[in-house]
């Protein structure tokens, strides 16, 4: 698919996430390539929302007490709301969502399986790491994105209370018996790979998601050097986490 | 337990369900009994609404498509926000909500052990049919409960449109294959029986519930023949809704 990704890019290659507006959802969707791969970001983002509350959801029942369990439940429905608002705009654009979401169960699903948590903690991690590299990788994405996607982005993206509760967990549970951090450390690298691995497979796969990012058409500085600094960024923020987990990355 | 259910009950044997005051949380639960009871009731219906959040997003992995499993994610949201409603509740009055819940955890969950859905179906007629009835129960017990008990169990009762969806997929199913009904039906029977049959196990467990529901102490009327007339009509419900979703009860 020939695309181009917006019309109203400025087409310069700022090398940090630049703020400056491209005009709202209306005129930069009148261009087929970049309402298309707007879409492919929130159908992706919708399905990682359900898939999210599900994975969370299951992770409740293996939680070792009545407080924890309400925890992640609680979580769980936060994910939810945020599912909620991506399906109200794809209705609103006249899209089904199902539909837009539909190209990214399987890869997700894959993810999902090939990284199963074999216990309370490993689920912790794994809700901990994965959500926060889809949050930077949607962030990034986000701000040279339409007014209007920008802001339900950014939105979606706003904390869930996950991140300190696993944090907290994490940490006490290494506290108690050091050797769980060895074992915490090696399965954080194996959900990074995974991810990167799955990501890299849909971008492949969706022609005007992969034009929008590294294409020759670009958004705001979208370039090749552009995305392989994003990815810097995403990987030395998955390091600090890691670190704040007690976990060598 | 000794206890005296309300000092501000009328005492009168009215059949029908009262909506006369019997004052406020504050004036009631001075009784040590009435408290006791009614954190029973709160506790017991607060770890109801999170464990209906598990069943409702363990169905949701069931679902057949995308469309499903997000209005079976929907429900369970939703009831966790009633969880949320009573949980801050329970905080308001100076109790610790997991304490609370703890003496129902088991008992709900025998019930859910024995009545492990096998498919789709069975867990939208179990999701259906159990909340229907717990709805009915406590609907029947708010109304004579404190006024500040009251509104919040009806506010916690208020439809998660659960109950629609079911209906509209279970007699579906039925119309594609007529067979499908006889087992439906039996599965039915089956989960008003468990029900009834923890229902009175937990009621035989606590004192200050059973004497606040058929006690010497009543509370507007809550003597051993409202109770029976109680049950009658929770019962003949049950039948209404098992004939709505096309089942003999």
């Amino acid at each position: 698919m020939e695309t181009q990704a917006s019309s109203a890019s400025s087409g310069d290659d700022t090398p940090t996430a630049s703020t400056a507006s491209i005009g709202d959802w209306a005129t930069c969707a009148a261009d087929p390539g970049y309402r298309a791969a707007v879409l492919d970001l929130l159908g992706a983002l919708a399905y990682g929302e359900l898939s999210a509350f599900e994975r969370l959801a299951e992770d409740a029942k293996l939680a070792p007490g009545l407080a924890d369990k309400a925890a992640l439940a609680r979580m769980a429905s936060a994910e939810f709301q945020h599912y909620q608002l991506l399906h109200d705009r794809l209705v609103e654009v006249g899209e089904d969502p199902t539909q837009v979401m539909n190209p990214f169960v399987e890869p997700l699903e894959s993810f999902h399986r090939m990284t199963a948590p074999s216990d309370w903690l490993e689920g912790l991690v794994k809700a901990y790491v994965g959500d926060a590299i889809a949050t930077d990788f949607y962030r990034e994405v986000a701000v040279r994105l339409d007014d209007d996607t920008r802001d339900l982005m950014l939105r979606v993206m706003s904390d869930t209370g996950h991140a300190q509760f696993a944090v907290d967990r994490v940490r006490q549970a290494i506290e108690e018996d050091s050797r769980v951090g060895g074992r915490l450390a090696l399965w954080g690298r194996r959900l990074m790979g995974e991810a990167l691995s799955q990501a890299q497979r849909v971008v492949a796969e969706r022609d005007a998601l992969s034009n929008l990012l590294v294409g020759g058409a670009h958004v705001q500085g979208f370039d090749l050097v552009e995305v392989g600094k994003m990815f810097n960024r995403i990987t030395e923020a998955h390091t600090k986490r890691m670190a704040a987990l007690g976990l060598a990355s």
